[in-house]
């Protein structure tokens, strides 16, 4: 008997999650024992209010190539199992799953939202409610463990590389009468995978890739970096410098003070480029420009990897496959089957491996005292960037899609949010 | 009979600068009274050093669509007419282009370049050097007058617009449990003409567009800053702000101190975005994320506008035709005939209009007390985005190429710098 699958989108969003929702409201179109695609508003926070958009009536086409999370994400940790609110959230889930005939969810999110999605697999097997969990990776940060790669991170990554590129011709053009450094931050909280993808700007030419990474694997060390910055302005002239925000000192502090703790009890980083820019400025007197991309990073799907996407799809679709064949507790994985041309096929691994993992680099990709990428990091970051995959652009501009499909009906009262949570 | 051309590169290099370069070199190539098209090393320091790559040998093809300075370009400006060093520059500039039989000379670059190229022209008819000299326009900051656009800010201009569409989409998603504010800092010394175009945004999606734009024309007033902040949230749950990298008090004075003063004497800015996210945070409480895109702007060719790069090209070749027409003193210009279809021409204007002049937003392009933009500046801007130009990717990265050009033989001693300049 068909039953109903409730997807939603979790944390940071990425140029291609969209296409996961996609792959998933597609191929659960196919499935026979999968009867409406349900799309949770704001991941989680969606489920317990209650408000789930209905994707019958969704143009999964338009909404596959538009950035940003069509259905909205959220950054919100569901109480721990000690906490006496634990029981109060866990039950509304599974009560307005019950309510809509909910058998199937699969949420789409890193390390932090496979998380979440154990503790509902493990709380609606104690309330001896039938639900199949299956996690859909994603996340620019590459830091998911048991996959060859996230969704989201090949094309932040592509466009970090080509940024740099760019970066480097403008330097190219400008070191001899004006700047000498530039400093270029990149997401990463404690992963340097992002940092590590720029190396690729190098294999178009040696000159216009990056001089020095400051990976969160790797302590800083200022006078390292001075020297290292005047040799290599002694060589070519200029020097330009990734910096991952998580970059932390000898002992393991972030070297940018946080001016936020986000929900998930992480501090909010950023803003180390222009800290950086005043210590090499004061100690080397040279020409400093630096440039923090932000959102721009992970939301840059004019410039999306074609790899990236396709995997992105093909998670989506694979986790519909799982949940409809009766799999729970697990997340969909990739596979790398070869490197050139790359060869991948999707996978799943059990949830307790990837909730709350983070994969740093491994140390074999690091060489040089950890501020370059050796030859087998680069091989293995190479195909994720491969592949060009535009948008649609009217006047200009890409033609980006918001949602604006109904709710299913509530069939609820609304839900009681513990006091502490002033909503 | 037949005489020799230079080029020179100068001031801050676009995405699209190598057009004009193509545009040159092809056009050159073409006319009978141009013998070999030269181009200078870094702008006018190629020049004074008598470094001149021979472009006969140059596939201008491949160049075209690189950016940043093929030759190099520079921040150099002559000094001033009263100071005892000025004829030494310029007699030295006169005995390199008579040393090489070049009779035309055409300076790629902004107001301040103009600047230079007309003092070169002045002095050359002062000593009886026949020199045609031809400005071709560029600069980002699209503040040149009397042309309907600079070259290269079609596509810093693009390459924002896309941006913020995309920032926006992703705050879209993740305002209700996380960031509520999104300060994206842009170029623009003390003009807005970047931060204005990332209105054209909305054009897309009304919701997605930036809902205060700080712009240099306008003084900053952080009581109604803050005021709009907090209306945009309740109206649609977040805010969107882009900044001018000058923005000004109510006193002229530039709200980011100047860390360092450039060759042209401006002081160099950048880095007010986190300045006004610790603002905002302080004052509203909100989650507050910031972007600072710098060079990557002013680089961007994988995402270039399509009229820009036809329009760089063509001011290449329009003042090729014009040197060899003989005219001189004057700088290639653009003129819009009509809106749409966007239909424009080249034209010319002497350099004495165009030369140290800047061109902010006229107050008709303003409207909601200077933080919004009216139709029709938008209808002014629109044209200048349109069209998709892709360089070729190769494994993932576009095919850039720098300078392997051999020079021309020097035909003169090594150029004695004055003191002061410690070269």
């Amino acid at each position: 008997m068909a039953h109903n699958l409730c997807y939603a989108q979790s944390g940071g969003v990425t140029a291609v999650i969209n296409q996961s929702a996609a792959g998933v409201i597609e191929r659960g179109r196919q499935i026979v024992n999968v009867d409406t695609v349900l799309a949770a508003r704001d991941g989680i926070m969606g489920v317990l209010q209650e408000q789930m958009y209905d994707c019958q009536v969704i143009d999964s086409a338009a909404i596959r190539n538009s950035p940003g999370g069509f259905f909205g994400s959220c950054r919100f940790k569901l109480p721990p199992k000690f906490d006496p609110s634990y029981d109060h959230f866990l039950q509304r889930i599974v009560d307005v799953f019950a309510a809509h005939d909910v058998r199937y969810f699969l949420y789409n999110g890193g390390g932090d939202s496979q998380d979440t999605l154990l503790k509902i697999a493990q709380f609606a097997k104690t309330v001896h409610y039938p639900l199949s969990c299956i996690g859909i990776p994603k996340t620019i940060d590459n830091d998911l463990p048991h996959t060859d790669t996230s969704p989201g991170f090949g094309s932040a990554a592509k466009y970090l590389a080509v940024s740099t590129l760019e970066a480097a011709c403008d330097l190219q053009a400008m070191h001899a009468t004006s700047t000498k450094i530039f400093i270029l931050e990149v997401m990463g909280r404690n992963c340097g995978w992002l940092a590590a993808a720029t190396s690729l700007a190098a294999d178009v030419d040696k000159g216009l890739g990056p001089d020095i990474l400051l990976l969160p694997e790797v302590p800083f060390n200022g006078k390292t970096v001075l020297a290292r910055c005047e040799a290599a302005i002694a060589e070519k002239g200029f020097c330009f410098i990734v910096v991952a925000e998580g970059l932390q000192d000898l002992h393991h502090h972030h070297l940018t003070k946080p001016h936020d703790i986000d929900a998930f009890g992480h501090p909010q980083l950023g803003g180390i480029a222009p800290a950086l820019a005043h210590y090499v400025r004061e100690h080397l007197h040279y020409k400093t420009h630096w440039a923090v991309c932000d959102y721009l990073q992970r939301s840059a799907r004019h410039i999306a990897s074609a790899t990236d996407v396709a995997q992105a799809y093909e998670v989506g679709r694979a986790a519909v496959d799982m949940a409809a064949g009766g799999e729970t507790d697990i997340m969909a994985t990739l596979v790398r089957e070869q490197d050139g041309p790359y060869r991948w096929r999707t996978s799943s691994v059990h949830l307790d491996q990837v909730a709350n993992r983070e994969n740093p680099l491994p140390a074999h990709f690091l060489c040089d005292q950890g501020y370059r990428i050796t030859e087998a990091g680069k091989a293995y970051l190479r195909p994720l960037i491969e592949g060009e995959s535009y948008p649609r652009f009217v006047a200009g501009l890409p033609l980006y899609q918001r949602c604006n499909a109904p709710f299913v009906a509530s069939r609820l009262a609304a839900f009681h949010w513990p006091e502490k949570y002033g909503l």
